[in-house]
């Protein structure tokens, strides 16, 4: 400590490190994020959503119920009063100041203190959460959520909307082979009820979630696994009978939705209560979508999709790339109905929708060639001559500006032209104007292209004429 | 607890309450702090700049240094890992979360931290920052921040162009009745100098801060204010002849730049040396934004701006609006060389920027009728006649937003039109289409402008050319 050790100046210096688990976006990060976010957020509002903000800390029991037990790591927080600080191992802590880890619960609360919002509602909101767990490659303590959710709409028309505000944003984002894959949970209900596993029905889903990683004997196997010992309740121990029976359920797929229908209606015949509703949801969806010409190679019944949460109610959605398939699914959500219980008994309050994730799009919109990194949003660079010329250079950007062209005058303290262009270049500014005395003489200004490394002596007017055809503005 | 008394039911039903100090943006209030950031961002682009992001939470000593005392209330964090949980209380507490309370000191730490950024580094950044200070009427314990800044910049231009920015970004916003009042910190540390309080001079630029609050006469009894106690360190107890020096500066002003600039220039003499560091910044801003016509009602020399912060050192801005200067400074900023010393001992590093007050714009945009405070987006709602005809409405969503409008399909359960137009009301949705079995047989639609309380069968060429000359898309 630099208390114990005043004269040791490095002591001093504080390492400008972040913590683990946490990131700074630098500006080539920000602008994909940014633009990512901008393009997305046309499609959502272009469907009638708005935005909502909550905020980042909420009131413990609000996020997790009345629980002690919650099964997650979350940050708590605390106040602080400067020189109090040093009493903080000792102090009792508060234990209301808790972080957000999703948008689905503060979206919940904000449901059940606004009776008046009109429904149904319809938001979207970006925001940061937080989770304690230990960090991973791609894997963070804070990260940026993007959500949009239509709550109190029990209409399957709203979950037809979910699956094309998804298909829009694909298609917004300039991707053209993606996979909207969907199931519902009725359906999945209807297999438990089948194979009687109603009671353990978390337990089946998230075996068949792993259909993609184990294959269809894996999931067997696990099906069948007896449990380890006494307070194993996460086995089935199921019968090889049932586990065929969910197997062959899974075996259930074609590139026809219409197929995949009959096969279900064979699986299930007319007696199954739950499987009929997931299967009379399934042939909603499936002719709305053609209906609505959305392309059969972007949409496909699968009956392994299960989605991990426990509060999913109806039908379920993840969108996967074609061409980058390991990325996984890039956008996904579901029907959640009920979620506002927690605040009002018995209130079962409908909603549906999906949440997109902007840094795995980045990540495949950069492989698919769809989006440029970039650290400037700058057109020109305009050069300061000599000091005594800043008023030319000073009056052309804001020329440049008020024409559409973010430009920037060149403010280092380095007034050589090789530190003004190096300035250009390193920012890969595609453009940067000279006025000097002779220029000033002649009325004309020197434009320099920096990627064709062609300068010419140009009237303003074929300056912006220039500027036009190269930028397209 | 819930786990005390399982068979109240009342007592597992939670409260949908926000914290103290924290608050929701519901629709109308998201869109228009949406409309500002979007308008100020442009701005911010036009000139160069680049968002940059940075976490929520850094490590303490990055945020507050090596001390142990310092002077803020602020939000430590903490893991805690599901049924853990209980231990809290007893638990030593982890001291490196801590959520930041600006977004500077992060600047300063990415500036540090990649020394490869290209300098003159232009970034700007919103960003929610916490405070644990007791909550007020408009103060709130988490708040955005929005704030431009540019590092590795020596050159007045720099300072030039924050003026710049903020004028830009007020035209911008639809604002033409506002001031920016700038002065520099050279020149009240010549003032410092000149009454012998360099070494207090934090006091006594504090006091001059206050001179809208309580006068010249205030300023000068507080200038000459005796210690209360021999503890009492803020008092200055300045002679009359010292405080009257004071009061003599602060009665410098005039509409004329020029005019300011002779009379300082009276009043420091030739001798001075940090007076006429300080009247040379003046003199080139003012003769900068002359040659940029910026309009003389937008700008003016003002002796008494301080700024309350320590760590400016150069020029300091603050814009305020003409037609309700009760809102306070809604832009402000300044020159703070120096902020990356923490971690760069020596550093020195050059930085000058300014913040805006998005909430405070937002109430002032308000009132100057500049900004519609909506709920919704959305142009055009479509109503479903009834469920067999559905396929058809749900074209008519799609054909209207590939043409640019915003159209929401009615999603509610309740199907009557009463149930239909009260939805599009509620939501001031400007219009409402129909579509029914005879407008089916006729190739025709109904159009219902809900403002007009109109209804008429057009075509859709008519219904479209109606929204265009309507809605202006």
């Amino acid at each position: 400590m630099s208390s114990e050790k005043p004269t040791n100046n490095n002591d001093s210096i504080i390492k400008p490190e972040l913590l683990g688990g946490f990131r700074d976006l630098l500006p080539a990060e920000a602008l994909m994020t940014q633009k990512v976010v901008d393009t997305i957020r046309k499609v959502y509002e272009s469907f009638g959503f708005v935005p909502l903000e909550t905020p980042g800390m909420e009131n413990r029991k609000v996020l997790l119920g009345n629980t002690d037990n919650f099964n997650k790591s979350i940050f708590l927080a605390r106040i602080v009063r400067g020189i109090e600080d040093k009493k903080i191992a000792n102090d009792s802590w508060d234990q209301d100041y808790t972080l957000r880890f999703d948008l689905t619960v503060p979206l919940a609360r904000v449901i059940a203190a606004y009776p008046d919002l009109p429904k149904p509602f319809k938001r979207y909101q970006i925001g940061k959460v937080w989770r304690g767990e230990r960090p991973q490659a791609g894997r963070y303590r804070e990260f940026s959520q993007f959500d949009f959710d239509i709550i109190g709409s029990n209409s399957i028309l709203a979950d037809i909307e979910v699956i094309q505000v998804m298909y829009q944003s694909m298609k917004a984002l300039g991707i053209d082979n993606f996979l909207i894959r969907f199931n519902t949970r009725k359906i999945l209900n209807g297999l438990a009820e089948a194979v009687n596993c109603l009671d353990n029905s978390k337990e089946l889903f998230r075996i068949i979630d792993k259909l993609d990683k184990i294959g269809l004997t894996g999931v067997k196997s696990e099906l069948m696994r007896q449990p380890a010992n006494e307070y194993d309740d996460t086995a089935l121990a199921m019968t090889e009978n049932k586990a065929e029976k969910v197997i062959a359920f899974l075996q259930i797929k074609s590139e026809s939705s219409d197929d995949v229908l009959v096969k279900l209606q064979d699986f299930f015949g007319d007696s199954d209560d739950l499987g009929q509703s997931g299967l009379y949801e399934l042939q909603k969806i499936s002719k709305a979508l053609t209906d609505l010409n959305i392309p059969q190679k972007n949409w496909k019944i699968d009956l392994s999709v299960a989605r991990g949460l426990d509060y999913y109610t109806g039908p379920v959605f993840e969108t996967t790339l074609t061409d980058i398939p390991e990325i996984g699914s890039v956008f996904s959500g579901g029907r959640f109905d009920g979620l506002t219980n927690r605040f009002i008994a018995g209130s079962n309050i409908a909603g549906v929708g999906a949440s997109v994730g902007i840094d795995r799009l980045i990540v495949a919109l950069q492989k698919l060639g769809l989006i440029d990194k970039r650290d400037s949003v700058t057109d020109v660079l305009v050069t300061i001559f000599d000091p005594e010329l800043q008023k030319y250079s000073m009056d052309m950007v804001q020329e440049l500006q008020q024409n559409g062209y973010n430009t920037e005058l060149y403010l280092g303290d380095d007034y050589t032209f090789r530190a003004q262009f190096s300035y250009a270049a390193k920012k890969s500014i595609p453009f940067v104007v000279i006025i000097g005395p002779e220029e000033m003489a002649s009325g004309k200004i020197q434009l320099k292209d920096m990627n064709a490394r062609k300068q010419e002596l140009l009237t303003k007017e074929e300056c912006f004429a220039n500027l036009k055809s190269s930028l397209g503005k």
